[in-house]
């Protein structure tokens, strides 16, 4: 595949690959499994230690009643969704216009439950608490993610979230938050993640994302609703008879890493600067508030991408394995901070952004 | 668990367990990732060569096209029936009423689909091709499950089953096969996969059967099937970002396990004439086709385990972890030979049939 994607190949050889903790290979499951016991029972259909002691710690951790491991955060938000829906006997719900729902899940919402949805503010800003109050229909549960990821993982103030909450509950509106990166936030808002979801009914939160495990999802809420999210999860076929592979490596990489998040977060801005003092590239948002960022350039793609494999072959420091076009004369790329960016050395990142800098210069045509 | 599970605790205990393959504990994953190459790489949202060429190895193993891996049979069956359903314009399709979408599934079918399902002949035996002639409904797909599980694993004539299809496809309703444990069927129809395929227009296989992985299926079907089929695992929340573990496992074991099934086969077989030759206790079928059987027993369940707990104290051979009451003065349960078969001494074995017999006598009040 990398034979006839450069960038792909050049990146894979970089001897300083900036983003994310590793390789996604199997070494991420052989090192989990080397520190498991054998003799440890496999979970069976949604029951046994392994599994129960795993949701009563996320439970915890969230500060709800009770929580579901499901083998993916696509089938545990559409559940979660349709349990609202029928609750309040609506087939509407609310979301941002590039939730994950709507762009990622070939419409596996409305294909399968026939909810409608209405999607609320604008591609290319969060939603506000101005867009909640205008809502004219009449909703079952309005779902906000949390950073907002398609537009660089940006987050609304923390008073504006409090007031969306507090106008949605007192017009019985359900909450659920998209928390995949849950993690990630918490170093911003400076509160603990049972703070954060106290706000909403239920919450789903991703363990291959910031955490870096290899799949798999937990769904809280109150014990109704993860007694029916279990109903559905068998429907779904989501009730593996065994899923320890993903909550092994859930555990084990939520230990290793939810205690590193302010850390990723604090390189995100030092990375975030460095890009920020290059020409035609800009960060958004220009300084995170987060471990993520999105990449902005004044190019072309096609443009681009020999530049970024020049760099990488330069210098050994590989930014991102991708380029996205995002107009005819400008591309983007996303960027995630994980373990990875702790062990490069300054003085390489430095030239690499000085060597980066200059070839933009040249690239747009700006005297030196 | 076992502590307050007499029968549990006896069987686990037990020096000579005969059903299976192992225990279910983290080990059966351990041995697979022991035996890969840590520098392999992630399958990544159903791409990638790990998944690819085990996807092209399972169509050319059933004689198809293409194939998918699925995380459950649950969501592949489901699927299936649904893109027959929309390619012939009908919701209706029919199957046993002891099918898995029936009894295991929590309506999924119907919940997600609102597919109506016709039950095909009686609870207690297999469909016929009378059933199949005297079908009245207009139905897209007609399910069938080889063996028949529910009633101990039945297979038809082969014959039969080649009517049965020759007249299906005459009518124009596709035909799905459920072969879960399809390769607990070769030995005794003496066919290939593929032959047996070849009646189906899509067929389901399970790895944590017959073959002892840890979770996994794989659909296969033509092109056109196949490609839909990816947009429904897209949208059931299934194409996760990385299923290795499950492919990994299905491969490792299938490799290994997959030559001896007609070796478990002929240990059914065994196995089988050991119970019958014990008062009160029949098998169905009384000669296995396959390598699994139902023991049904003229006792209550409340009388029965603690028979069963003290054969097991007394022999070492611990015959079934549970027992399920089929009426008030009756019980049965499931026998699956795998591995472990082979190990137990035939001395031990005879032994501890013997002693069932007396305490079955003893029990039942039969003179010696």
């Amino acid at each position: 595949m990398s034979k006839n994607n450069p960038l792909l190949e050049a990146f894979n050889n970089a001897i300083y690959p900036v983003g994310s903790h590793s390789k996604r290979n199997i070494q991420v499951l052989k090192e989990v499994l080397n520190d498991s016991d054998g003799n440890l029972d496999s979970d069976v259909y949604g029951s046994g230690k392994l599994i129960e002691n795993f949701q009563e710690e996320m439970a915890a951790f969230l500060g709800k009643e009770t929580a579901v491991f499901f083998p993916s955060g696509t089938m545990a938000q559409q559940i979660a969704l349709r349990i609202w829906c029928d609750s309040k006997g609506s087939k509407k719900v609310a979301y941002h216009p590039l939730s994950h729902l709507e762009i990622h899940e070939e419409d596996g919402l409305k294909e399968l439950h026939h909810i409608e949805t209405i999607l609320l503010g604008d591609k290319d800003r969060l939603i506000r608490l101005e867009d909640v109050l205008q809502m004219k229909d009449d909703i079952a549960c309005l779902l906000i993610e949390l950073p907002q990821r398609e537009i660089g993982g940006q987050l609304p103030d923390y008073e504006e979230l409090v007031a969306i909450c507090t106008y949605c509950r007192e017009k019985g509106i359900k909450l659920h938050l998209d928390g995949a990166r849950l993690y990630e936030i918490l170093p911003y808002y400076q509160r603990t993640a049972a703070e954060i979801c106290e706000l909403f009914d239920s919450v789903y939160i991703s363990f291959y994302k910031g955490i870096g495990g290899i799949a798999g999802a937990i769904l809280a809420g109150n014990e109704a609703f993860t007694k029916e999210s279990k109903v559905w999860k068998r429907r779904y076929g989501g009730d593996l008879i065994s899923l320890y592979p993903y909550i092994l490596s859930s555990s084990y990489y939520f230990k290793r890493r939810l205690p590193k998040m302010n850390q990723y977060y604090q390189e995100a801005k030092v990375l975030a600067e460095y890009y920020n003092q290059c020409h035609g590239v800009v960060t958004k948002p220009l300084e995170p508030v987060t471990n993520m960022f999105h990449v902005h350039v004044d190019l072309p793609k096609e443009k681009l991408e020999p530049i970024l494999v020049d760099l990488y072959e330069e210098t050994g420091v590989g930014l991102t394995h991708y380029v996205r076009e995002s107009s005819e004369t400008t591309c983007c790329y996303e960027v995630n901070i994980g373990d990875r960016f702790a062990n490069i050395p300054k003085d390489e990142l430095t030239k690499a952004f000085q060597r980066l800098d200059a070839k933009m210069r040249e690239a747009i045509g700006v005297s030196g």
